[in-house]
């Protein structure tokens, strides 16, 4: 998982800005999304879970993950195609594991493949003890017509 | 997919009495959720999506989808074992296929295997011209002690 | 799932031939592979396991249901735009549910989307007694050029 | 990924020895597939492609990367508990994404899970060139006693 043939082109900056003008459903319930940071071929987000995300018990609930890991995969993607906003998941799988301890949780996408047409990403969410609360594989199309968007 | 070897033992009145009771979450944005039919091996929903649930252009968005997919999914499983409420998604894939038109979104969840530890379950979302909008398939962690549950 | 927006273009005995000319691989282990039906939106296969594809104690064994699956899913989307043989499995989910009854296996898949560039298909492994065995959802990249190969 | 709260119980030789005695179906073909290494929480395997796991154009099958995969998380199961040969795959989901350069291609598979009744696993296949060439996740059923199976 050390190496990655692929280097990103939009800095957290650059997504927050994104998010900002094309993409506020993100911050629909409040601004508890965060982008951490862009590496080569990853990005990683934060979230402080608000009531509305979690169940009774304090479980993070699964459409709150489910969230997270698609925002996430999302996020990758344009850090390294630029903001084609167009893009769209077509699948997305969702194992979920371990409750998450209380405090915020983080969600780390790496790219698998990205291609013309379809990019496939890994995206792993874990807590502050580095648990493992869920992981999810996204597949995402991506519309003909990128390559103008990216500057 | 005619035939079926399960049969429920909870109503659209008993499941909507166990949301309000025990899964109020389901209604933690507005009562949109609705139990449309329980039949042997089935149950289906209806949602009326609203401004929250859509994304620009009038998609019903991903984490809805999902959202409805998983509701309904545990709805079905309910239906066949009675209120076992620590039941918990262990795994959701799901496929998004076709926008819908607007108006009422229907989802179909449907028993592929109800095992003592183990359920398993297709989930199909339509809307009012039976597009397929999404595909999900999910497994279900059922708690030991959930024959206690059952009258 | 009565009804479906999809006309098949090839018949048994059409993708029979095609099994033989471009896709042999099929028959690699003996002739146990076959087409049962085309239907719109469907199409049914049938195994005749043999020890190979069999685990202790009589189980078809995992891969032998993968390839199963995947052959059927192919088979589907084939039969409804033509021997684009370029077409390529891009994501595959599979549950295994219960062990097969001795005896024949059927699998039946069903397009649950055919676009131009992606198709989604549901398959379903049934023994002789109806009892579910497995189920998967299946997505594939269809070559640009693909019309060019449909009469 | 680098921490793991997971150690082994059981070598590559201790694998291999169970595979020659508990799971002679590995090597139906051939002895094609080794044990490389067995560490904290992952366990990798080699493949020596022959002519029955390729694609006219060299590509390694699907069904031979799937099996790679299920084998791999399996093998990194019992490494785990030790030889609990009734633990069995529910659930497999795969993503192929690069065409392996020819040679050997390699498959590590990592525990996000290992509970007392299901695992689960992410398993990631790459050739020689570190090209990442399919991706799985998958899910096994422990059975309840397998403590008395681990010396």
């Amino acid at each position: 998982m050390a190496d990655t043939p692929y280097k990103p082109i939009m800095s957290v900056a650059d997504l927050e800005a994104f998010i900002e003008r094309d993409f506020p459903q993100v911050h629909m319930d409040g601004r508890v999304f965060h982008i951490a940071s862009v590496e080569p071929g990853a990005t990683t987000m934060r979230l402080e879970p608000k009531e509305r995300h979690l169940r009774p018990g304090g479980t993070v609930s699964g459409p709150t993950l489910f969230t997270m890991a698609d925002v996430c995969a999302y996020m990758v993607i344009l850090a390294h195609i630029g903001p084609a906003k167009h893009t769209v998941t077509t699948n997305l799988n969702i194992n979920f594991m371990h409750k998450a301890a209380p405090g915020p949780i983080f969600c780390t996408g790496r790219l698998l493949k990205l291609g013309r047409r379809l990019a496939v990403v890994e995206a792993t969410i874990t807590d502050e003890k580095d648990t493992i609360v869920a992981h999810a594989t996204a597949t995402y199309s991506i519309p003909p017509g990128r390559k103008d968007t990216v500057k």
